[in-house]
């Protein structure tokens, strides 16, 4: 049983405080891509609920605790999808949410951000900026700052989906997790090492952002000076030592991947998926194409993770040409 | 209570023998959607599963019928769906299966169905020259011929999704069902009406298929001599008297809508929802384009019924041109 600081009994218990609407999310093998892919896959879907990714469920926990201790405000930094999550958890318990964006966020994550309530503000650097920023209004308006994957609940809310794919029985041996921050990698990977220790789990992280994936190989935080991606939602760049910590115990391996690989498996999950995937959610699928041979045979599932993407950039990664409609 | 074919507790057994995968399927607010429709929306996501539609909740219940009883064989006319579903249910029991469509039914459908190990007939004409072929076969090989919407099996599985709908303790004030044989309407309409009878009932057909609309509103069977939608799953000329019987019970209003308000419907939900919906899923939101003050304020939930649509024909159809990629 790997000593995270993840705790399974609070996992479970976490499920007891997310609304309905994140849980229990589409499981299922997906047949029509496995002759492109060479091994059977099986999708697990985050993206069918009122923010688009599993991120709501971390941010109910938190907000859940928010309420009930009477806190009534939060800060968090955000790529674009916590913001999200944690606007419309907070709006309907009544929090009043500060989300901080970088302005190069993608312009629909930062629109549902607004629509759902949130303040937001935009910072000129990236996402670690971000951090900052947020950690400067927390300080100064004396309010809870939501750290994504260092606060203990956005890594049981993600690990609840870990919960979900143990219950189905599960017939996969690898499962493919898109790796950012690494909520969703060490909660995930915390369940499956404690209840299903079979199976592997794998890393993803584009080649371009890949401080995370370098400092598990060196078993110490590697930083990077840059983060060059389409994949916004996993473009950090200064790893945090405790997740690291837990990821060394949780992930079998991590690997990265290419710009063109992670084009290729959104519009293959297109194609033949009919999923329309932000490119985190396309990883999985982009590490199969990167290393058919490893996974030739074998029974895998990748965790799309979310959805929310800029339709006119998502039709110039998959190579469709929009043409402005209703 | 209506005094329709279906029977509540039958529908509570049947959700007992369907494959989990096709049950407690996605039901979300989807708020990015509201501004462009000018009314809450919902969402009952019916795509996340093994063959992209409803019609597994149906033919899980006919297989396991079959199974349990010794049969070894069935046969059914399809637009495409069915056909992949029946498949799908039969190969998981053992069973031979074939499917009879018309050779212009989507490829993608056609590929499925056989990729789904069943034995695939192709019929010159359209679904009703399939129907009758589905027939012939089944007196002369003496097995089991499935009519949808007819048999009860396929309304009381797809009545499930009604149970579904009513135990989210629905806020919605109006259902939007696409209306083609009938067993999707006359099943969920049957629960709605049992269990939840303040919501309305809306069924939508596209104008170049209107039998069952026409026969709605006149009491009585109306054919017509042909059909011309691209909404292939629901263009059927002759209505099952003993459906439109049910469908009379169970419905509130039966609508037509063109098909630029479908092709309109299939942009919005991919370019505000991230969903590729065939176009009979489309209806819903297409009813709500074409009158809009009906719905001014109003919560309405749309079942998203199906996802298996060509992909060419989609692009075209939703005014992006696809460029060939891997």
């Amino acid at each position: 049983m790997p000593q995270t600081r993840l705790d399974t009994a609070r996992i479970r218990a976490a499920r007891r405080v997310i609304d309905p609407v994140f849980l229990d999310t589409p499981l299922y093998r997906c047949e029509a891509l496995e002759p492109r892919l060479g091994c059977a896959v099986s999708i697990k879907l985050e993206t069918a609920n009122p923010v688009r990714s599993f991120k709501g469920r971390g941010t109910e926990v938190v907000a859940s605790l928010l309420a009930g201790s009477g806190s009534r405000a939060v800060v968090c930094a955000s790529a674009g999808n916590l913001g999200q999550a944690l606007a419309w958890s907070g709006r309907r318990r009544g929090l009043d949410v500060t989300v901080v964006a970088s302005r190069f966020a993608p312009a629909v994550k930062l629109d549902r951000i607004r629509a759902l309530d949130a303040r937001l503000e935009l910072v000129d650097g990236d996402h670690e900026s971000a951090r900052e920023r947020a950690a400067a209004i927390a300080r100064h308006d004396g309010i809870r700052l939501l750290e994504d994957s260092l606060d203990i609940e956005t890594c049981e809310g993600a690990a609840t989906i870990g919960l979900e794919l143990v219950d189905a029985a599960p017939s996969f041996d690898a499962v493919l997790i898109a790796l950012g921050g690494g909520a969703l990698a060490t909660g995930v990977g915390h369940v499956l090492k404690e209840l299903a220790p079979d199976v592997e789990v794998i890393c993803v992280q584009p080649l371009g952002a890949p401080a995370m994936t370098h400092s598990w190989h060196r078993r110490r935080v590697v930083t990077t000076d840059s983060a060059d991606t389409i994949a916004d939602g996993v473009a950090g760049r200064f790893p945090i030592p405790a997740v690291l910590d837990d990821l060394l115990l949780t992930a079998d391996d991590a690997v990265l991947v290419q710009e063109t690989s992670i084009t290729a498996a959104m519009r293959i999950l297109l194609d033949h998926a009919g999923l329309v995937v932000e490119p985190s959610a396309a990883l999985g699928i982009a590490a199969i194409l990167e290393d058919r041979d490893r996974f030739a045979g074998r029974h895998v599932l990748t965790i799309v993770c979310g959805g929310n993407v800029d339709m006119d950039a998502y039709h110039r990664w998959v190579g469709t040409s929009p043409v402005h409609g209703p």
